[in-house]
């Protein structure tokens, strides 16, 4: 186990590769066929290995295997085609799991971009479907580059600038790109300045935050991250105030609204009828919308030409002179793809917590645990 | 001339169809053939009409004229198609005037989306195509939505969070949507938190610039304008400080120069032979390039009830019960969109130096002058 890979908290260490074969294997206990629970797995502990552990296997007891228990899953749904215009594609993922319907949307928009140039798909009857740049990062690995937007179906958890309802999700947008022998670029963003479960992993920890991600009705800054969810204070969009560009994040969450909801159809959290709640988050992320879009620059120019555009483009980037010189200068994606290699070799870090409950969650399914490297067993 | 036209230092109200035949005009009196000078001219006055006005005709002088005087944009040049995928196009615009081939891009884009469900124009060879979020919205007067992302050339302004050198452009995004009855949904934004302009123009003004804007070398806010273009503070990326979301504003960055740069092959603010920069703004926007789509959500799904959510999604937001009774909840576009109205309806308020300035450029051009309205001349 080597020094850079023990955060804080972290005490196990596991091997990546049987960490995907344990989560498959769980979700497989719940009904998911193994080619589907495989792919699943893959996008799941993406957020392990890539060190965005709010998105990886501690979702699994958390949010997936509830989903599935309670029916919100449908483990066995097969997507239907709705509309097919060669390009463009309208898919009813009627309930599939999400993690493994975003990646089968976007391998479909990868293979229409080959032939059409640009591939889009867009979906209705979604759920969650984890880190959105693992979805996006599939495009950046077959040389292309690839967009996901997701709304958070009938969720409402931030409030329009000036405003006391809550009206919309986080919506995540999330691109990736290759960048020649480097990491590729993988932005993966909430549109509001955090996610919540930024805020609520700090609730848990007890932990104040940042001045920047909530505020109280009167506008100012509020740093007791439970206030969130007493409804005392909300969640504000990227930019924070409207002087410093409160209502670009709010334009964007809404371009993301309207590109996975209003084009595929999708539950909307500001559906009227939906319209009960009192400023706190509240309404539930079922019936999601995603646009998934693939562009293959290879068919539209010289595909050596762009990746070496890209790969300049980028390492332009790494390679700008810092102002702390102990800070290098990285782009969005790059800690994450060093991570990841760092995970594969030496094994992906776990907090002792989420090792306990996973080994839980093997005994109750008779299920290997996952296993530890590094002589931690 | 209503008292809600009339800003603290606009005391002229011009005719809104007879500024844009001045600007044809003045236009066709530089080589622009005449449908092109006024498909430009309109897009040019949407500043001036929306508010938008340090993107309107005040450009003429200071940006297009010089422009097409130096050689930098040329009036006839057809644009190219380099590669026709159907679905996605390639084109080479060969230094036309942006204003118009921006307008023709997004019009070809449609015509496709109408065909595939999504058309793609990606378009390398650009000049400066005025406000963006107007060549968006024409997807939005056809029932469509529009996402226009262009690049700054071998322009170089902000720099990546902790570096010293200027890498990438104010790289804007735009995209608009339908929102029935009221007035579009018209997201149009640098990915900074502010464009070069706002900082400018209050340099020039000799006012403060609000904390959030700019910041020195330490990272601590500098409010001085000046400050910039000395080399004294670089502009923030949208999100401000890395806490609060400034590799998410930088990542956007990233991905509208991937989108609009890397998929065409234009000229990029990252390019090594242009890398001659000290962290100060510099270079120039020549060879920009644009990644324009529509998306015919009529295509995919019932377009009535496409029009019907759009309406609902946006009208929910106007609902909102507001945190100030004063100060009703609104969307990107919306006050844009009722200045319009006001400014068809009873003229568009111009500054009166600018109009001194376009009755100059008219005595040179042999050009009648913009006509004023209620009473004014």
């Amino acid at each position: 186990m080597t020094a850079a890979s023990t955060a804080a908290t972290a005490t196990a260490t596991a091997d990546y590769r049987d960490l995907e074969r344990f989560a498959a294997e769980i979700l497989a206990t719940r009904g998911v066929p193994a080619d589907r629970a495989a792919s699943a797995a893959t996008a799941l502990c993406y957020g392990d290995l890539t060190g965005l552990s709010s998105h990886g296997l501690t979702n699994l007891s958390r949010l997936y295997l509830p989903l599935l228990d309670d029916g919100r899953v449908d483990p066995t749904a097969d997507m239907e085609i709705l509309t097919d215009r060669g390009a463009a594609v309208r898919v009813d993922a009627r309930r599939a799991l999400g993690l493994w319907a975003a990646s089968e949307a976007m391998r479909l928009a990868m293979e229409r971009a080959a032939t059409h140039g640009v591939g889009l798909v867009s979906l209705r009857g979604g759920t969650h479907l984890g880190c959105a740049g693992y979805h996006a990062s599939l495009a950046a690995a077959e040389r292309m580059v690839g967009l996901v937007a997701s709304n958070c179906g009938g969720q409402r958890i931030a409030r329009p600038p000036g405003g006391l309802r809550t009206l919309l999700g986080t919506n995540p947008l999330s691109f990736a790109a290759p960048a020649g022998d480097a990491h590729p670029f993988v932005l993966d963003m909430s549109t509001t300045v955090v996610p919540t479960g930024r805020v609520r992993a700090a609730a848990r920890a007890g932990q104040d935050i940042p001045p920047g991600w909530l505020a109280d009705e009167d506008g100012s800054p509020v740093t007791d991250p439970a206030a969130l969810d007493r409804g005392d204070a909300h969640l504000l969009w990227l930019g924070g105030q409207p002087e410093t560009g409160a209502y670009k994040g709010f334009g964007l969450g809404l371009m993301v609204e309207a590109m996975a909801a209003l084009v595929s159809g999708s539950g909307r959290g500001s559906a009227p009828e939906a319209l009960d709640g009192d400023g706190r988050p509240s309404g539930t992320d079922d019936d999601i919308g995603y646009l998934i879009m693939a562009v293959a620059p290879g068919t539209l120019r010289d595909e050596d030409d762009f990746l070496a555009d890209a790969a300049e483009t980028f390492g332009t980037v790494l390679d700008c002179p810092p102002a702390d010189g102990s800070r290098p200068v990285r782009y969005p994606g790059w800690a994450e793809g060093e991570r990841a290699a760092r995970g594969l070799e030496h094994g992906v870090p776990l907090a002792e917590g989420l090792h306990a409950e996973l080994c839980q969650l093997a005994r109750a399914a008779s299920v290997a645990p996952p296993r530890l490297s590094g002589g931690q067993r």
